[in-house]
């Protein structure tokens, strides 16, 4: 290697000297291709799902359609009270939260969920639910197909924190789908935060969230203020009291 | 809803009144919760495609199967010699790259590809084209499938500049789909970038580019380096000299 | 220059097949390191000022010690009736906040300021004022030396939005020092920020906001809301009744 | 203040009683101001410099014109050969780079330097020395005042990556001072950089680094690419073989 260097630069010297050349990129000067070329690391080979919805081979399945066997009550870590049916399930009303027993930080996750088939309600009472990254941060789920509320409040909004770029919501009788990235914040050592989560949301293939960054949790009442906390937390599904349905939930970490 | 709210409005008084409280954060002070919402302004309603592959009520359809109407030579604004067959097109070798005549800055963008049917050739050489953003930032479209190549040159990559996350490339005889968020880069006066363009690609729904922040134009030989451009551009296609097949392309104006 | 690139071209020929290099990354390749040098476009010459407190050649001179002519009522456009001693301006009660007569967007931005020598009142009341860039994203300007407020009140906070990672205030003797680096939001057609505010601000010479991202206007009463505005407003100096003094402000186009 | 707070109180009381009011923004509800004050975390008190060039109370003082106590050689970690002379100390040629005992990620960097007194050389070998930041992100330090060289290598460029947005360069008889925002980056599992290092720099107070995303490591030679690193490495200085001197180092951790 030592001596094929030697070699190199020895060659390379020459090719100098001969042409006096200075190299600088105005005279476009043409470089082997090969200088641009990187072969490690490898990024790990992923089968995607069948369709964009599906899970792809890395992802964690929160929900394939059987059993909520990954969640757990969000009050007191009893199972689920939510019913499974049709490969879907319900919120059910007075249960309260649930969310996953794994904690989790930077994702990529995919949830569909559908309003409730008979419209009971107006606004935000009207197929209101929620995912909760990390617990506290809040992606609106509600029915906000020909229903009005507060703009920050509507499906695919951050709660109370950032309107969705556009309205792509579907008629209630139809299935919603979220892709979102999320990004997960950082505290320094006095609790303040030094980068906000932030977070990306296509719903139903629009972009409706682009790379927003959060305030803080988000908030029903009062203001969006961090606090530090745990690099991993679970994903939590709001009881709103509305029968929203859900299906089809996984995460992959990034 | 109305009446709830007067209850609320009026414990919320009565509160106030018997406390005589400072209203410090400190001391949760239930403040109405209306105080965080807003009315205005209303996201614009977009009918979602319907799948998340289709094209939303507000997307510019370049490609719907029929003509390539949108399109034109990248060389001479010629009509594009590519080939129309069965709701897909075909890189026609030799007949050099394709641009839409519509120019574009900040985009969604959706596109769908697959790899050539017969395998000829290795690494760069097997399925190359490439998606041109403003005509200069690659999204690079290749059969990585079981081919080895440089990372940064795979399918996914923003070529030589950045690797995807994972590789989830199917088989060639599979369609392959890009979703692609992409902000396009600003330049001050002097004519130095002042941000650069950021791209987030999902490949068959798995993240592979998460708001990567670009170094200039992609480029084969050489180092990329910004170059003050307008704030619309062309998206180009590229004719690498292999037949890769393209279908359903449309484009969100951000 | 053909010729040359030609010959270039052989020599890098015979360089090639004389070493038979496969030169990709792994193998460390020695590729001359002019392929990664630049020559233009070449930045604009500045000659710094003789201290870091000094204004550079290229920074427009807000006040330089003698009178307030880059400035205006913010109310009415008449001359400011705050005053001009010693080389400095100091608030003056009941007149108004004043505003630059010209807009700024993308700024660095120097300031000076002095609490009032006699102390007055506590928190929010003691040497209260600030520094309103685009006249509705507000630098907190307070006496925090020694009087405690809320946190994102207090001297160096982006007002009710951001807490400054420390608290650097001097003595109310002494001079205070704002670096900043502000970037302004952007719009979306539809009034949607697609890019918020951001800010860095050196207090003293100590990082106390790290490009921060604002959530709209900073407000004294509600919740910040972006609403699209132009992109260049003029810089706004609050008068909030307390004789706070100001110096030597300056500001670079970015 | 209190008795003020009480009537503003009473006021919105009266207010809300009288109307009834859906408390929506669009109605411009006087909210107590008090909803979005904060009181914790309160940032720590620091003092800062008598200037703004002094270390402020809570930085590590690297060099204060005494001895090079917080250095070591980069190649054996024996005491450093620089020589130390009238509270500055100079780059001793042939004795290699220097670097802190203690590592650092997320850091405020305050350095001043100065070109050597009798100008030797052109270009690159004109006063080079360089800062690496983690031992491997270079922001470049070059007599840059009459001398031209590449653009991406001149002084406070980061070397062969980002050009500086102007040149702040003074002549080579006076003090230099960079101050420096530093944010180390972050890898996921399979060693790919999830969040690129990002830099600001201020050039004798003129901002030339704007938030920079670094691709990599600094690369005299090839193409900068990440490779996953600890979250804290020593700070570098380089021996180019030019008697640059140094004095009044600091770094504050983020």
């Amino acid at each position: 290697m030592r001596t094929r260097l030697r070699i190199i630069t020895l060659f390379f010297t020459a090719f100098i000297l001969s042409t006096g050349l200075a190299f600088c990129q105005t005279e476009k000067t043409q470089l082997p291709p090969e200088a641009t070329e990187f072969y490690e690391p490898v990024p790990p080979k992923v089968d995607p799902g069948k369709t964009t919805l599906d899970p792809p081979s890395d992802a964690i399945v929160l929900f394939s359609g059987k059993d909520l066997d990954m969640w757990q009550s969000a009050k007191d870590g009893s199972f689920p009270k939510w019913k499974v049916t049709d490969g879907t399930f319900v919120v059910e009303k007075g249960t309260g939260d649930i969310q996953t027993k794994q904690a989790f930080g930077d994702v990529q996750l995919h949830i569909e969920w559908r309003s409730p088939q008979v419209i009971v309600g107006e606004g935000q009472g009207r197929g209101n639910s929620g995912i909760f990254l990390m617990g506290m941060y809040e992606l609106q789920v509600l029915d906000s197909y020909e229903s009005k509320t507060y703009t920050n409040g509507q499906a695919a909004s951050i709660y109370k924190q950032s309107v969705p770029l556009v309205n792509a919501t579907k008629a209630p009788t139809e299935w919603e789908v979220y892709d979102v990235i999320f990004s997960a914040p950082k505290f320094n050592a006095n609790g303040i935060v030094t980068k906000p989560a932030t977070i990306t949301v296509l719903h139903n293939g629009v972009l409706v969230q682009n790379h927003f960054a959060l305030r803080g949790p988000t908030e029903y009442i009062g203001i969006p203020n961090y606090k530090a906390h745990a690099d991993k937390l679970p994903l939590k599904l709001q009881d709103h009291g509305n029968p929203v349905s859900y299906r089809n939930i996984w995460v992959r970490e990034l």
